[in-house]
């Protein structure tokens, strides 16, 4: 009997109570009763997404958003400025390819922001870039990009797409305040869902762009999907108990405050920190962390797939690993979501004992209690 | 958000393997697949009471289950000898009494186990002792009785009925082997389910008993029970849903393999005494623990009630207070049940920091460490 803790940044943990909204009797979607429940979902991720304008629900991945955010606001053979400094940033770019964009890529090495002067710079050399798409919180890397800081250069200039699959919910994301045309965001994040839902809001710029946009598409059309969202209805057909989930997730995140679920977030991302460099491990993203989850350095010599083995079929407990040059080198602890004090505990505990079993001379408690000490500002 | 850990003995944490069982649409419990059910169950019953003879299963608590030992087995003004060292040796002292029988209280220091020459002693000065009645583990007060020893005294004597309630699937407790007459569980502690069932197992010198005892008893005749429950039916409606959670439980407990359950139970055991040992707290019972549960006296001048709430209403941490003298003045910390390696964690880092909050000069990380060093037996 091994209880298991789900600490990677997406599956997250679904709390009880949406688990038991989705289990609610199957409904028809085409009645008043789905009506209202997607009619209030409706409202609260406006005020998740900080927007007046419509956050549209898809029956799909985050990825199904992204994909519909490029083919819903550009024509063939248009220029965008990718950053690209993760598995994220190349997921922009190959939807892009896909379909026919030429995309401008500004490479960042892995762990780093992008810089915002590198970007203006992009954007005076290309001035026909018609989009610059970029992660808020790139998890392959666990950094920050300064989207807020970017929107200021392409407010009168650019669309500017954000992919805000774990930054949503996760920490401010001000959609309207701070001139993001495009925002996009998954189900099994900082939304405690299941996967199968993405979601996505558009600007009134971004509106009249998918006016003249002759990219094709069909079941991610945008304009289409509003008309009918807007009648509290779907083009297609809803995945119907995920929206009970999100009816019920969204009534959680309201309860507990939108400010107070940033703080948590914060909190226990920077409790993780401190419990890393307690340990005396490298931090993958020193300077720009998200709060969505941590990336740590392995020290030399110990083989990150065998220790992630050990910590989740000996013990129970699932990290993300690194992705291609930094497989094997990093684990990613995941904050992002229904996860409180005692998941850092726990992650921090389990990663001393795993070290320890590897013989990396490690201080058993010393991140322990590098952790308690900032996750206790909660109760003070 | 508060996530919530639920580390009581009892109700203790469900696995959701239990909570979908018990979700499977309602039967009817006159019927052919019910039986199944119950059948299968009622042959894991006898694995885990370690006795051939039926293990009962009756639609109440665990104390419906101590009543019925006693209105089964004993006739009016009869004399018992009740071992009282805490609430449930106390609850044995009023069964008794309210069904008019004699109780010989062999009153035991809380914290302390029985000594098995005082009750050898008691046995001689009365020998028209007709049943002694004991706790295996005392879950007020944490520690282990010396059931298998008093079981030797009685062979040949006085029915020895044992209260198993946080014993049965914590530790070994060999019914047929050690010569225990009568064993009882609840279904909320080690069997991993919610409140509802009690378990009752006779050897055949209980069962004649039964034939001769006067006592009145009906919804608990347990003789009727039998009849019926051989038949794989019972002779009042079942609690059915409880019954599937039972069936799912028990196949858990059987994949673990029950010598592994008892390391699991003991070793988080030590991992929270040593922990309390190395924040330089006390133990309750440091002679006779129990591994279902650690009873941690608190410092002078702290208040146990306030430091529970901060740990429930402020961290989600659920441990159990003292009862009557002990109240406010210990907490206990259960391991019975669905409990893992990082439940003591968990445990341990609340309680540092609760207590550092109390301003109780605790060194975070210390205890955490002390239970780690045992808890890594399990990865080594």
């Amino acid at each position: 009997m091994i209880k298991q803790y789900l600490l990677a940044p997406g599956p997250t943990p679904v709390p009880n109570e949406v688990d038991r909204a989705m289990a609610t009797t199957m409904i028809h979607h085409r009645t008043p009763q789905f009506s209202k429940i997607f009619s209030e979902a409706r409202e609260r991720l406006k005020h998740l997404f900080a927007t007046q304008n419509d956050v549209l629900i898809l029956a799909s991945s985050g990825t199904g958003a992204m994909e519909a955010a490029v083919s819903n606001l550009f024509s063939p053979g248009e220029k965008v400025l990718v950053v690209n400094g993760g598995k994220f940033g190349e997921r922009w770019v190959k939807i892009s390819q896909a379909y026919g964009l030429e995309a401008i890529q500004l490479k960042v090495e892995w762990g780093k922001a992008v810089r915002v002067d590198v970007v203006e710079k992009h954007l005076k050399v290309y001035p026909e870039i018609r989009g610059v798409l970029i992660q808020a919180s790139e998890t392959s890397t666990t950094v920050l990009h300064p989207v807020r800081e970017i929107a200021e250069l392409t407010r009168n200039g650019p669309l500017l797409l954000v992919d805000g699959i774990t930054a949503v919910g996760v920490l401010p994301v001000l959609m309207e305040e701070w001139g993001i045309d495009v925002l996009v965001t998954g189900s099994q994040k900082a939304l405690m869902l299941p996967p199968g839902l993405g979601f996505i809001a558009l600007n009134d710029r971004a509106w009249q762009r998918t006016e003249t946009a002759k990219l094709p598409r069909f079941y991610f059309d945008l304009r289409l999907e509003r008309k009918n969202q807007q009648k509290n209805s779907t083009a297609f057909t809803p995945a119907v108990s995920l929206i009970f989930g999100l009816h019920a997730a969204l009534e959680m995140l309201e309860t507990e405050g939108l400010e107070r679920v940033y703080a948590r977030h914060d909190r226990l991302a920077r409790a993780t920190r401190a419990a890393a460099t307690a340990l005396g491990l490298k931090l993958l993203a020193p300077e720009n962390p998200s709060p969505a989850a941590t990336g740590i350095v392995l020290p030399d010599g110990i083989d990150g797939e065998n220790l992630l083995d050990v910590l989740r079929d000996q013990m129970g407990v699932t990290f993300a690993e690194g992705q291609d040059d930094l497989k094997g080198r990093i684990i990613r602890i995941a904050h992002v979501g229904y996860m409180g004090a005692f998941d850092v505990l726990v992650a921090v505990g389990a990663l001393e004992m795993a070290l320890k079993k590897f013989n990396h001379p490690v201080k058993l408690g010393q991140g322990v209690a590098a952790a308690q000490e900032i996750l206790m500002e909660a109760i003070l």
